[in-house]
């Protein structure tokens, strides 16, 4: 209930990075950045990091992952015009499902000011029943993977 | 790691209701409302009913909640024009932070599309140095309270 | 270059109006909802009563209308929580484009907040080349006509 | 009311440029960055410029800049994750507005796929009365002055 109390995780705790630039309208009237536009940088580095590995295609992959939980603990604040650093790792992969580990870097901040996670489960586009991750997803994925947590 | 387990929270778990038009864009190109959309009606209800009660001015409050922790855990999908009902109540409720537990309704459904948490530390706003509660807001905190858990 | 001049177009000016309730983060670090916000209840409302009128389905309408171009014009600020009441009316319907006259009403407001544009080119959704606005869609278009400027 | 027909500008029609990068939920269920999300664009480069060159505190700054009108063509799609590069220019200065030109541009592309405006009327931040745009401020509209129209 209170803050967390474990240290915020740092830069080598994750596999891979993606930059994104703060925008104005992500600060909300507290002035730093919103709660939730934390969530919009977790979903924008994990499917950028599958579209330049050339796992994903948006508009015709048959299996695609759904979101069905997600988190995060927030440390200390962000604010526009702030660029942003995205880590990601994979920490548990099951046979459709899998949960991304993300830490949220500030500037040049070596220790994350908010850290999340994301289930994916992947889904046949159409039926949207739980389909088997793609062999190619999964060994992006592999190569994301990191079994010890901070 | 796989999808939750639990059935789906009814309204009848939750203490007060906000309903939120569904916009255009909260759609992604899955056709569905977005995970991170879920955050804004979360973050959208709670203030709300903390504004409309007298408790929370936005531009002078000296002491306001900032956010800890979220979580969100999607049952099944909404989709624009889709109308949602936010239900919230509090779980926990400290010297200085409380933990609202919510759920998604969509349009007429009697079960959640999805639940989450939302965790406020009171702080003082210039020093961002936690506080106590103030009474009035610790009042309505306690109209909403629910111990019960679903 | 100045803050426009003539005054603001009143409710009876529209043919339709839907009713959108403002968000925590639609509010920017000036307290206010960010002028981006208002090109949302554009979009949420036209295509909203295209939804409601049963002559678009999101998923599989084949011939769609693209914006290209849209405009607003801000008079005084709205602030969340506030309703927000859109009001819509169609000025120039032509064989394969529509514009869209739109005003923003604050709660019981009886003038407009902000008031736009939006022009909407029909194309075939493979091809995105224009097609011909489609028979039961044109019907909407001209029950929303209105030919007076205010 | 037909799509624009004048060439889209090219990236030296603007003086100053920022880029960022789109996200996961700029895309709506076309596929394409929603109309809405380019005012976002216009938005954030400004006030980045503003801010990176010191003129702008977002927190303290006595006069600031309210948004009183916007526009925005649409030449042709961009989509996730394309990075975005926005340019810039101001048009007409007056004695407390500023109109600038705003170019957004897709990843290499030398043509814009969007263009617009963005009108600031600066105000007293408390009384949000029109007051003299500051001479720090005006000498980086000056900087970014362009009298050529495209």
């Amino acid at each position: 209930m209170s803050a967390p109390k474990n240290p915020p995780p740092k830069r080598a705790d994750f596999r891979a990075f993606e930059s994104i630039q703060t925008r104005w309208h992500d600060n909300d009237v507290y002035q730093h950045v919103n709660n939730v536009t934390y969530y919009a940088f977790f979903d924008t580095a994990v499917n950028k990091i599958l579209v330049d590995r050339g796992v994903l295609k948006i508009a015709d992959s048959p299996i695609v992952g759904l979101v069905v939980e997600t988190q995060c603990k927030y440390f200390s604040p962000i604010a526009f015009p702030d660029l942003v650093h995205v880590g990601v790792c994979t920490r548990h992969i099951g046979s459709s499902s899998v949960r991304y580990e993300i830490g949220i870097f500030r500037n040049e901040d070596q220790l994350a000011s908010a850290v999340g996670h994301f289930v994916h489960v992947y889904v046949d586009r159409r039926s949207q029943r739980p389909a088997p991750i793609p062999e190619p997803i999964r060994q992006v994925l592999t190569d994301l993977y990191r079994a010890d947590s901070w």
